[in-house]
């Protein structure tokens, strides 16, 4: 056996020091999502809030699907030369997913990680290719405003009143080819770390942020003193959905442990909608808000040479409806991945 | 970048030529199991169906974290020690798992594949074992008959009738702490095949066995394919939870390919229980099914060298309520995994 160990480096981060690369990826947005900020990246934005299915979870698997083959034909490849797909939603037993790509005949690794599952399965893919478990593998995720509502919260018929601190669950389905092999987008994947259930008690499924800013905080702060990087290091730090109420959290809390990341700091559920325009409230949520804004927004300007590093941390909230009506609090977690450019 | 083309072979499998052992088992079961014909078998039978809990969910993460608890001990090992835990259950959005491990500080990889997930976590981990990215990892799942009843079918107070096909789920959780190091049971993880989704249209939701019969069928299929590896040399070729209608199906569907593989097949589903006299159908199903048989029992046989090699394939139906009242049919998933005697 080869020495290992220079590939992990304290208890929880993951060093790649070469080969696996970002060679393909693709961003399906929804029409709101279109109508955002970052609505001119998104590969694809349908107008369709069904995207020609029948049923919420049947558009949301035809989402990812799309996703997953832009993804791929963007890398130059074809369905036979991708050997594994890392990938999950939302919705329970993970339907979406399941019906989105049964027809590829790709072996599949479902995942579950709330809204941290881009961030989760970029690591598991990572880990594969790096192995050498595959040369190319896609990681993926979605997520669906009309699906999410209908699992986690009340139907859409009925019109609820939502609170200051709710977040507005994004259509979106983000893709990625991790690949053994350089593409042309000259950004690779050099670290990760898994990140820890987080618990602070918070009951409140409407304020999701509070509940998952401590998690953003620990797999953060634990990848600085796993690795020794710093986070001036990079030219953003970006969280997946904490929202404008979790931002201050985890503003607070990473300063007290001596990290002062503010002017640096980007939130894709920030980003994703313009709030007061679109009444999105605190911001977006679902795996699909820090899959898109990744792949639509992120990863371009770095393939552009724009930003050198980013440290990219999806977070999720980790309930569910019989957890939360039992009285349970909403435990966080949140993966980090490193990007680099690579293209000098 | 060493060539790592020795660690696939084929579309779907991989070799791990060494450096994956199994350090620290454990079983947890219910009181039917412990009365089954594997009973003497298992670490811990608690007779209490709600492990000291107030709701069946709590008492299913009870029964995981007690599980995992167990074989980081059995692997004479402390938590600290254990890198990552790769596991999941069958409840929406993973609660068991989430409850079960959040206070253990441990960075979870949450998995979902329905009954197959013991395969799954077993495959995530031993990539990242194998790969360097973990000394020590767990693997793990869990299912609850109260749980399941509740999430899938109907509340145990309904006590509705059930079809001759219908399996029972059971109670246990069973976890594997993967490791580097050679531990006390001379087993090593030396193969794995990811599984593809299977769909041939069944829509019983009762006849669970019909559902994965071709799914395990594709992966055990492919997993010859793939390494040229033939039935006759393991011991035991070992299904999930097919039931004695998923396994006629198998049988017949694998001859067909030209597998005969009926004198050393077993189905953890059919083990577990006595059907005749504990009133279980069809056998046995969950994804702790299939964990707490192979912690309790098939390791076991294997760490005396009773048995040399095992072919491990743990089946999942892709189903949600959801997907099912929609009319979805129910797919399948199987993982398959290779333990081997390594004490010679």
């Amino acid at each position: 056996m080869e020495n290992k160990s220079s590939k992990y480096q304290g208890k929880q981060s993951m060093i790649f020091p070469e080969g696996v690369y970002v060679r393909g990826i693709a961003s399906v947005a929804g029409k709101m999502e279109g109508e955002g900020p970052l609505g001119a990246y998104f590969d694809i934005v349908q107008k369709d809030p069904m995207f020609g299915a029948s049923t919420w979870e049947e558009s949301e698997s035809n989402m990812m699907r799309q996703a997953i083959e832009h993804a791929i034909g963007d890398a130059g490849l074809g369905k036979k030369d991708v050997r594994f797909v890392a990938g999950g939603d939302l919705l329970g037993q993970l339907i979406a997913t399941t019906f989105g790509i049964e027809s590829m005949n790709i072996p599949l690794l479902g995942l579950y990680g709330a809204c941290s599952t881009m961030g989760e399965s970029l690591l598991a893919a990572a880990v594969f290719v790096s192995g050498g478990f595959a040369e190319n593998m896609v990681a993926v995720t979605s997520s669906h405003f009309a699906g999410a509502e209908k699992q986690f919260r009340f139907p859409l018929a009925y019109g609820n009143q939502r609170p200051m601190a709710a977040t507005w669950t994004v259509t979106g389905s983000g893709a990625v080819v991790l690949s053994s092999q350089k593409g042309a987008y000259h950004v690779r994947l050099c670290a990760a770390t898994m990140g820890r259930i987080v618990d602070y008690g918070v009951k409140d499924s409407m304020n999701m942020g509070a509940c998952m800013a401590p998690a953003a905080c620990d797999t953060i702060s634990r990848y600085f003193e796993d690795t020794g990087d710093k986070p001036e290091n990079f030219d953003r730090i970006v969280t997946g959905d904490l929202g404008v109420v979790g931002k201050e959290i985890l503003l607070a809390m990473l300063s007290e442990k001596g990290y002062e990341i503010g002017d640096r700091y980007m939130d894709c559920g920030i980003e994703i909608y313009d709030a007061k325009r679109q009444g999105t409230d605190a911001g977006g949520s679902g795996c699909g808000c820090s899959a898109i804004t990744l792949t639509g927004y992120l990863l371009r300007k770095m393939s552009e040479g724009i930003w050198k590093r980013i440290l990219f941390v999806p977070t999720g909230a980790l309930l569910s409806t019989v957890s939360f009506n039992e009285g349970n609090s909403v435990p966080g977690i949140a993966h980090a991945i490193v990007f680099e450019y690579c293209g000098d």
